[in-house]
């Protein structure tokens, strides 16, 4: 492993999250919370010392930079990140508990949503600013952003591996030959969609900062409200720009920029936001139907399964009503969707949707082999035939993913709440929604949970949001052997 | 397809079935229970009248078998007993349901356990045995059975097919060169453990009937029991009885035949086994340290958590303790347990400890393929190469069987129970073990759900039991089609 330029890439990636610790420290002066401004200040002097002393490390490299370097460099710095970026919680008490900072942050990077805080209201802006921002830079990926604004190594070609790492789904689509552009044509878009959802927030009579906010927890599925009661208090209006802006980003950001180049029938023919969209205005419709005696009117009932159903879907975590109490059959759609998640190469979690649409095609394909064997041709996806190292993919992920939800809830289990509560607790980590059901239910937070099941659900968030293989490879003895 | 023969062969097979009866019918004499007994007489009529047809249909036939003519064969022979054996608890209105009826005799022939019946202790006895016969005749096979005793076809090449779409797990393994020998061989140890069974059951000084009724609970890994309390009410002795036999069903045969050809070696370093003791080994012990507390002495604790945890792994559902109210830790061993079953060629059901065996070893190799693609050897399992084929079957089983799940809670959470019922109950169902947690927790039964979730849950029965593909293919239009 070329473990110097793995130190120099994880100093540049410090270095420029770093610089988003400023617009905090700005507000904090403004309010003139001095206390919370020094944690900042101390915290950016912490970080500073270990990107510095990575850099430091990682001056004599050579350029060669494999899949195994990519792997181990997104997983490095997500650790990192998730050790470092809670310290200005800790270090202003703000969350008196270093676990509890580490699982506050480590949530807002993965764009999660749960928190261990049952009164976010009495925190101060600056720190709300960072918790909400953390969604924002996670959710389109903090590596894809440091491709985009640090100039690239001369040799360009191993960075393919860094965005494969961080990026989410089976497969990464290269939009231009060179990645430096694709991650700025991929931010651009982002921050375009973005300034949208702030703008139609303003308009809606939302305040700057709490526009601005919300707006990054849409953007970034995240879900962290600024509000004890997330949006539940917002207007009709407010919630249902939510609504649209959450599906929005939800689609493969791919999609936009076929919508961009002008590709529209590509676009429109996607057979996974076919597929996503779809399953959106099903379990809308299904739910809306099963919670409407609960509502005053049926338009009641699918404006709130409306939003229900795209925040949790898209893995975002938002809620405008305690959907913990709804009916059996719409917690149960509610608990598929958690699982499912959105498009790949959108800032949502899950298993993705085009995996389930690989794993219905690979069933379809192997039953009909069984009982045809001469007549069977391959899945396609898109027109295109799908490699069969992505359908292989796609089953190790499905493996390791069972694999490790059950020993999550295992774990966790030892703290004694009811299934119910750890089933849904380690679905909401893993798949990086936030709110579950009973005592983690929409109303409710993560503070009951003992310090252990808190690292426990801490750890899930991240193998979550990396899609388990490039931690798996942190702890692989071979990562770490010299030869290649 | 080559429907003829497929008709003459599920004739066959619901002949074999019906003589079995004979028993039952006799009982009802013995105790002159002569409603029961014309109940079983009705109840044969409709079997020979449909049985008779089909083996008029299958007389002008070719004998060419294909892998499709095995599925279509066992999953139409499977459906028919499922709707004509529950006739004889519906014709004696022991059960006055039909829906329930069927629900009771699938729960009994697939190895379930599950039971509508809140008082057992009030039928006679002629449908008491009936019901526990079931499950032997179930354990092992219908089909296998019938390719047993009826004389083989000239070119019975085409019964692999059949036998490999009854048998649990990844693929059948054919002990000695020719078919109808190797399903001797297999009941003749099935016959013999029995017997054992009875035996020891009798030293312990339990009743004839009892003795019989609970070892073919036990050696099918049914778990129906004759009393309400199931096993709780028998001595310490008895309970380990059953315990230590649950055990050696959920065993591999193909484990036994080595034995007995005395390859002590190849039978001793079977991996799957030895997983399986691991995982009874470890789960006991971890339950064991958690309900400690509510128990007198540790010695208890772990007799009652060896029985439960071999109860629930062998996918049996006997019980001799209420394990709904434990703590949440060891009931989330228990879930674990349910999903993952007992080893493949047993009368277990569940996914298979092999399967887990290959879906973790297919993990280590993909992650290390990736890590470093030149130095990766084959999968392995007991010194020999895995074929690529039994994986892909395997990831289409976990994908198939995830899909199922899912929808089955959806389903049968319109009867609005909670989350923890809906899903220990699809578990309990889909994996064939009986009892699961809440609602229809081991003190309880299913009669609570409406018809349609019943229906559900019989489906996800036969599903569980047939490992699938064989229903899915007689759904599937090319089965249909004349065409090979």
């Amino acid at each position: 492993m070329n473990i110097r330029l793995v130190g120099r890439m994880v100093s540049s990636i410090l270095f420029v999250t770093e610089v988003f610790m400023i617009p905090s420290l700005v507000l904090c002066c403004v309010d003139g919370d001095h206390e919370v401004a020094m944690a900042f200040l101390a915290s950016m002097a912490v970080i500073s010392l270990i990107a510095g002393a990575l850099y430091i490390f990682g001056r004599k490299r050579d350029e060669r930079f494999s899949a195994r370097d990519g792997f181990v460099t997104v997983a490095l710095a997500w650790v990192l990140i998730s050790l470092l970026c809670g310290l200005p919680f800790y270090f202003s008490s703000e969350i008196p508990s270093y676990v509890d900072a580490v699982f506050e942050i480590v949530s807002g990077f993965t764009t999660t949503g749960a928190s261990v805080l049952p009164d976010v209201e009495s925190l101060s802006r600056g720190v709300l600013y960072w918790r909400s921002f953390s969604h924002w830079l996670g959710g389109m990926g903090i590596l894809v952003f440091t491709l985009a604004v640090v100039p690239a190594n001369r040799n360009s070609g191993g960075t393919l591996y860094l965005m494969r790492a961080e990026s989410p789904g089976p497969s990464v689509g290269k939009l231009t030959p060179r990645i430096r552009q694709t991650a700025m044509i991929l931010y651009g878009l982002y921050i375009l969609l973005t300034i949208l959802c702030i703008v139609f927030l303003l308009a809606g009579g939302m305040p700057l900062f709490d526009s601005v906010c919300t707006a990054f927890g849409t953007a970034g599925t995240g879900g962290f409200g600024i509000k004890n009661d997330s949006m539940a208090s917002y207007s009709p209006y407010l919630q249902n720009v939510c609504t649209v802006f959450m599906l929005l980003f939800g689609v493969n950001f791919n999609v936009y920029f076929l919508l961009l180049i002008r590709k529209f029938s590509a676009a429109f023919k996607d057979e996974e936001v076919r597929l996503y969209l779809f399953l959106f205005a099903s379990a809308t419709g299904l739910i809306a139907w099963n919670i409407r005696p609960m509502m005053q009117s049926f338009a009641e009932s699918l404006h709130h399964a409306a939003f229900q159903v795209s925040s949790i879907m898209t893995t975002t975590g938002f809620s405008t009503v305690n959907f913990d109490v709804w009916p059996s059959f719409s917690k149960s759609i509610l608990l598929i969707l958690m699982a499912l998640g959105a498009c790949a190469g959108s800032t949502g979690g899950g298993i993705k949707t085009v995996r389930l649409l690989l794993l219905v095609k690979e069933l379809r394909y192997n039953v009909q082999r069984t009982l045809q064997p001469r007549s069977v041709r391959a899945i396609h996806v898109n027109g295109r035939v799908v490699d069969k190292e992505v359908i292989t993919g796609v089953n190790s992920y499905m493996a390791a993913y069972c694999l490790l939800i059950f020993g999550s809830i295992l774990l966790i289990s030892l703290d004694d709440f009811s299934l119910e509560t750890n089933i849904s607790a380690v679905f909401a980590c893993f798949n990086n929604i936030g709110p579950g059901f009973d005592v983690v239910g929409p109303m409710a937070n993560y503070d009951a949970f003992s310090d252990f099941s808190k690292i426990v659900l801490t750890v899930d968030m991240l193998l979550g949001r990396l899609e388990i293989f490039p931690l798996l490879a942190l702890f692989s003895r071979s990562a770490w052997t010299k030869k290649l």
